[in-house]
């Protein structure tokens, strides 16, 4: 396991700065939309990982896919690299300009360009946060269930891979997204998909571009299956005595295929932590946040069964929140958990995990994480998607001091070392972005990376597509 | 559209034969394993497609992973066709040796390798077939759900990213697929994804082999999710005044968000040729045949919205099989309408559609083929996986006129150009084969195709991976 010393390979790459000669044909076309001012460049320049790099050397603000062909056109001709960007909420350093280039910021495609209630599906441009979509389709009785917690951009979201806090019920990006409109890394605008729900028509390119992390072409329409709103929704918490009395409910309730919508543990840390920043007074005790959507008997069904699983476990009377009211201030808590965290401790930066293993082995995965880093002394909460088998330690780490890096870096790769023992994987939903590459070889194997590496080469033969992400640039 | 031209210079393609030296070598690793008996060959040069090809040069049947690599590193070795065949159910021409080579057997490789019952997945042998599968979990209160109807082996069904009966609630190949072995055109074996329930790590090679129709690799072990056995399972049949008014029915189950497990379309052709086959004494008129899966009080619920809803369009009152063999006589019967329909016109072949299009536009899509095909004046049935939007009308022609061949494409090609327009699929869950390569251009798009063809001579630069399906070879 060697991603510590690629890191800082990746980090000091070679730049391929943007030359005059792009520049001014980018001024030409886009005017003010080309921006190469230093706050711009800088806004651009990082995301929510803890890595610090230098901005990318220019801005384009995108419009239409005829935009995004035209920058793709030029940096083709001049090997220069693009790095797109939508809502900025990436943990992995996928927005970093490693090799400098253009950061193109799709978050002014922001219509929704068709709503097919009848079908269930929606058309966006890739800048259209997921929020967004959810207040344009509310009157409707429609939702889209995706959730990974930021309001991120469902662009970002196909590139990632995302999930969230609905998957262990609604599935992920790779089930929700139908078809793409994609500019490829030669400038050529492609359609993926169709608006059917299944097809055997050829290679499934959709989901080649979908968790592709920009490395392969700009993500600029999405179509999406939506859902029409349950007739009943009720959240429940539920205090447990131990996080491993959380977890062996969870396992239970996945294996008896109760079809719960939501099913997230915060640990003691993460609820102290949202507790101080939305003011909740929820007791610091492990907890299942659960949300169940169905008909009337349907839900009703579901919560008995639950609470009859929780109990055996040790878990207490659940706590209802059947208002939508109540129910938005918890799930907001739950979101906030990560910046609420950040702020229990002054100036710290967050080192997050994200394995995921196969349900009956997410015991052992948490609880050993838990007994490594209870050892090692550092500050952390627990934020999981638990339904999954996949969750989050946040590590809070002093960005001044070495060592705490060194010990969050060391705990995170013996985590992903046990979650692959245990036959999960090292991200179930942040990509691999910069942090993680040593950790897909170890995962995948140098064969199934050597033949990702083989389908880029073929895309986007001169690597200007988000280079440095995913794996090294040369093969 | 120009997919009858294509067809004409696939079957027509220049072969690639074994030469004595890889017979040689295919010999002393395989023993009696090689056959070059005509027999042999002509059974595995054939599958459920109307075409006539030359047999294969020879047939190896692989008993491992080991197997397939040492027959892919001498195809590779000498540039030679190698056809993956699994079960032999291929409607779409996958299996013919248009080019000559090998016909790689893995049918011995039926091997079930893991039944990981708490976390609901198991790990297979590419020949294992779907009905091996579910009687060995079985006794553990488990089910695979995937039904194409076709006892087909899972390697083929992901090769084909098939689908079948009950798609429209537990989703089709791609859904079901957790990770792959796959031996890779160059000799080497991967493995794709893992056994946790999602990930973003890199690239999503599973996706990219599921579909890939042999053209990339051979898939050698298939992990799969599985479900627990529903508490309640109810089969229903209701007869309707027209096919129009069971489509709308459908229409209306889907886009209220009813989670019927299975919503199948019967014609009055159809339901003949299955009394005729199986002796069922069914009314000739059309029909859905429905199943609910889910909690005693579920499927009472889902029954009584469909029953509401189905009466609204004329549809009579349900016909209920609960017992698990009215059930199983009812699906078989389903199960044997294309070949019943066979039967009804001896010496007859069928041309096969497999249209899918979104859900609102399912009725104009069923009804103007119906309108077409009554004017031409060809026998056919229609059989539909309509909760999906898909449905496959047959056309029985006689082989040896080839008018009627010459109607039945027309008319399918029409119907496909309709499915288009309606921003549908020419291919639901069948596949491109050798049949819809000219739709697949017109479906994906010239840009998109050429994606395609160079991930293809990126993976397989020799084009030894079954050439001639999906696309002609030469860029």
């Amino acid at each position: 396991m060697n991603a510590p010393h690629d890191l800082d390979a990746l980090l000091k790459a070679r730049r391929r700065p943007v030359p005059e000669a792009m520049l001014d044909a980018l001024r030409e076309r886009f005017g003010a939309r080309l921006s190469t001012a230093l706050a711009v460049r800088q806004q651009h320049g990082r995301d929510e990982s803890p890595f610090d790099v230098d901005p990318p050397d220019c801005v384009v603000y995108a419009e239409s896919n005829e935009d995004v062909a035209a920058v793709l056109a030029l940096a083709h001709e001049h090997s220069v690299p693009v790095i797109p960007y939508g809502a900025g909420s990436s943990l992995e350093g996928h927005l970093l300009a490693v090799q400098g280039g253009v950061s193109l910021d799709v978050s002014r495609m922001n219509q929704i360009l068709r709503v097919n209630a009848e079908d269930l599906t929606v058309t966006v441009q890739a800048g259209v946060t997921r929020n967004q979509l959810n207040a344009e389709i509310r009157h409707a009785g429609l939702f889209f269930p995706i959730d990974p917690g930021a309001d991120a951009s469902l662009g970002g979201m196909a590139a990632t891979r995302a999930s969230g806090t609905n998957a262990v019920r609604y599935g992920t990006m790779r089930e929700a997204v139908l078809g793409l409109s994609v500019v490829t890394a030669t400038g050529e605008l492609v359609h993926t998909g169709s608006r059917a729900r299944k097809s055997s028509a050829g290679y499934d390119l959709t989901r080649l571009f979908i968790g592709s992390e920009g490395t392969l072409g700009v993500i600029t329409e999405v179509t999406l299956r939506i859902y029409p709103l349950p007739e009943a929704v009720s959240a429940a918490v539920c205090f447990f005595p131990s996080i491993d009395a959380a977890v062996q409910t969870t396992i239970q309730i996945i294996q008896m295929g109760v079809p719960i919508a939501r099913c997230e543990l915060l640990d003691a840390h993460a609820i102290r932590a949202v507790n101080l920043h939305d003011k909740l007074g929820l007791r610091e005790a492990p907890m299942l946040l659960m949300e169940f959507h169905g008909s009337d008997a349907s839900v009703a069904e579901q919560a008995e069964t639950v609470q009859e699983i929780a109990r055996e476990f040790g878990g207490e009377d659940f706590e209802w929140a059947t208002t939508p009211e109540a129910r938005t201030k918890l799930w907001t808590a739950r979101h906030h958990a990560y910046l609420s965290a950040l702020q229990t401790k002054p100036g710290c930066r967050c080192v997050t995990t994200d394995t995921c293993v196969p349900i009956s082995r997410l015991a052992e995965s948490i609880n050993e994480s838990v007994r490594e880093v209870e050892e090692a002394g550092l500050p952390y909460f627990i934020v999981g998607h638990v339904g999954d088998g996949n969750f989050h330690l946040g590590y809070l780490i002093d960005p001044n001091l070495p060592a705490e890096r060194d010990t969050a870096e060391r705990l995170s790769a013996q985590m992903v070392q046990r979650a692959l023992r245990l036959e999960g994987t090292c991200t179930g939903e942040h990509g691999i972005g910069l942090h993680k590459q040593g950790f897909l070889v170890d995962e995948a194997g140098a064969g199934a990376v050597q033949l990702m590496r083989q389908l880029k080469a073929a895309l986007d033969p001169k690597n200007i597509m988000n280079p440095g992400k995913i794996f090294a640039s040369a093969p």
